[in-house]
């Protein structure tokens, strides 16, 4: 009998196996599909890789700026999808070398948990076997959401994952349908690598979500049409078809539109049907668990997207973390706190919040007071050319403490750790002001933005 | 009478003004020379946009992988220097409409302190003018240091400050003169636009200081002979003449040189000849203050450069923030504390630390135990193709809790803060390990430096 059978063996998986091996745990992973899960193979990592790329291309202009002068240039989407696929190679490489060198038996298989000790392993060549554990964890992820009336055919219409998977090249036009985070992600890739792409999004901004302030949605939209992207808010789209291998599409609002493709991009659900013990899920088909992570069997874990949190790789490996310490600690059982978990979009510009803005403060009842501060001033921005963007930061009003933030611009996706950490820590403005930061860094931008609660208006 | 008056213009100057602006303070500002001081003018600022330029040539030859085929392509260094110029220009211009709009004063010219409430202005045009002011902030800042045997003229030898100001096109050969962080700084620039770099450094490793590890000073002096760089260790110049337009240089290791240029890059010193009145200096010229920033007279103050703290820019801002507390506040006034001031340098990698390390703890009596993650496991530095480098975690063996760190790599200048924000929260091993990382991010090589410490050893 194995101490732990981890299902699933994305970001959530993986933590779980690191913490279990240094633990002296022996262990059994199932996966179906590639190791490194959606995250690795079509997601964060591979959505990274080409942002980059099309960051650099949007760099080009600004060259000569250096003494870099480029008399001749040819941009190749192909070549850049290749390399991606060798650079996910490597990281899925260096997750199997770790499993062998440490003798952990991987099973490419589905797992089905028939009983609260045993996982059924319906293995990809066809064979069948059983696996008995003391605990379990499920970590098996999610899967592309669907709409109604539109219908994925992985060829004129495509999953956020067919993109990644198959999409060696790209087209003349997409049509996006979706306008968040992996909608505004992909666009600027798109744009920046030829393509004319429309948008079309039901709400009445790009990225509504509470945890990203209006204030960011507005600022994106623009950078976004500034670069050629088309986006249609409070549209849907009515209907479609494919005729002599071009999409035909009727919008909601009387445009229609001629794309070579559409690409769906409106969320993902659960990858939940991973048991025939009753495993307790909730209406959207998510596993229900306690804040120890534990399902309705105690000894049964599940972690990251197949549960009902924030759907964060960064999310799934935390839970990792906490249901590793539950597993290892039962009579010292910690509960997860969802209070500081930074978010990150990588469009035109990076996006980074973390804990409160303006409209989650509202929502709490919380009087807050904020701080802005523009690249434009900072010295380490514009010694980059990357002086576009802001912080915001947000303060309870009436003790001064910081609650949270938000940076669009430059180093967003890292400076990002600064307000959560200081967040955590109770900074007050004047602490956020007086810390010291290197100068020139881009993280000067926190004591500029606490200048006026910290000490006093300039004007 | 000014409530305030602050000669120099630099960080700290400018800090001090800021907030005194922001208290509605009458202030007046004494300057001779450009807006900014050094660190705009020809320091930080300058050398990080040239750094910046000198970085995206390195990058360049990993452009294909994104698909971005540059076909021709011409590096030319003036027109580097020409933007670096607008660049720092813009910048000053900010400084200036600031003080404008708040209509404050700006005396060009040398400020002598002549009474403990007087300012003698020895105007830049010959002219002369008393000010009285409650209190008077000395941030003079510092003038490259010389060395016995070696004399700037500007042309075949030069310093740190000529090599900004003037030198708008690059020799095909320099010698630098003191492996420090302007002689690594400068020697990558020079290498990546071309120039044929040799190094001397009288100590026996490059950025020999009890804050840089060994282990850092290694690895730069590894990449940058990688680059074509020749450093000479525990090596000074003997002789040198100049001879038909080339400086013929004589090493004290028997090597014989025949170079463009020399440059001086042996550190700085106080420019502390601001007063007739006695403020007391230390023997190297510094002014010596007390732990609240005051002279030997408690209405004058002295910040940055001129006293014998750090110099760095930062640390001048963080003073001049005390230095003004304590004007405003003398019934509760605060001390310095430069336990926590990070620290940067931009060679071939970026280079950061902050707190202890495994030196200055040895010296403390501190047992550590550290832990180490290389860039190259790390997602988003591999998906920049930026995977050099590491970090390097310290904690106190008997508390587990982190007592500093360093960082070599990519957005090392910036991941610095967060060590710096969980030193001053005084977090464990396990809570820098728990801690919510964006994924992917480069953030996340705490998680991982922490592991041993926080959970246990994988091999």
């Amino acid at each position: 009998m194995y101490d732990l059978i981890i299902i699933g063996m994305g970001p959530g998986g993986y933590e779980a196996s690191l913490t279990a091996l240094r633990k002296g745990l022996n262990i059994a992973i199932v996966e179906k599909d590639k190791l490194g899960g959606n995250c690795l193979n079509r997601a964060c990592i591979p959505t990274k890789y080409l942002r980059t790329g099309a960051h650099l291309i949007q760099k080009l202009k600004d060259f000569h700026k250096y003494g870099i002068n480029i008399d001749s240039l040819s941009v190749d989407y192909s070549t850049a999808w290749k390399y991606k696929e060798e650079t996910i190679k490597f990281l899925r490489k260096s997750l199997l070398n770790l499993l062998k060198s440490k003798k952990v038996p991987l099973y490419k298989g589905e797992g089905v948990i028939i009983d609260k000790n045993k996982v059924l392993i319906k293995k990809n060549d066809g064979s069948e076997e059983i696996l008995e554990g003391k605990h379990i964890i499920i970590s098996t992820g999610s899967i592309p959401s669907s709409l109604g009336n539109i219908h994925p055919d992985g060829k004129f219409v495509i999953t956020t994952e067919d993109y990644m998977d198959k999409l060696q090249t790209l087209p003349k036009t997409m049509l996006v349908v979706g306008g968040g985070v992996s909608g505004c992600e992909l666009s600027y890739i798109m744009a920046k690598y030829g393509v004319k792409v429309y948008v079309v999004e039901l709400k009445d901004r790009i990225l509504d979500t509470d945890i990203i302030s209006p204030e960011i949605s507005k600022f994106i939209h623009r950078k976004l049409k500034n670069l050629g992207v088309d986006i249609f808010l409070g549209t849907t789209i009515k209907e479609y078809k494919v005729e002599d291998g071009k999409v035909l599409v009727s919008l909601s609002n009387g445009e229609n539109l001629e794309v070579d493709k559409i690409l769906l991009s409106v969320g993902r659900k659960p990858n939940s049907l991973v048991d025939e013990i009753d495993i307790e899920k909730d209406e959207r088909g998510f596993i229900k668990v306690n804040p120890y992570l534990q399902t309705n069997y105690e000894n049964i874990f599940a972690v990251g997207d197949v549960i009902n949190s924030p759907m964060l790789a960064h999310v799934a490996q935390y839970e990792a973390k906490i249901a590793m310490h539950n597993i290892l600690n039962p009579d010292s059982k910690i509960s997860v706190d969802y209070s500081l978990i930074p978010f990150a979009i990588f469009s035109v510009l990076e996006i980074a919040s973390v804990g409160e803005n303006e409209i989650t403060a509202q929502k709490k009842g919380i009087d807050v007071e904020t701080g802005y501060f523009p690249f434009m001033y900072n010295e380490k921005a514009v010694d980059e050319i990357e002086n576009e963007g802001f912080v915001r930061l947000i303060f309870d009003k009436n003790t001064q403490r910081l609650i949270g933030g938000y940076i669009v611009g430059i180093g967003a996706s890292e400076l990002i750790h600064e307000i959560s950490l200081m967040v955590k820590s109770k900074f007050t403005a004047k602490q956020v002001h007086e810390f010291i930061y290197f100068h020139p860094s881009l993280s000067e931008i926190f004591a500029y933005a606490s200048y006026d609660t910290a000490i006093g208006k300039l004007f």
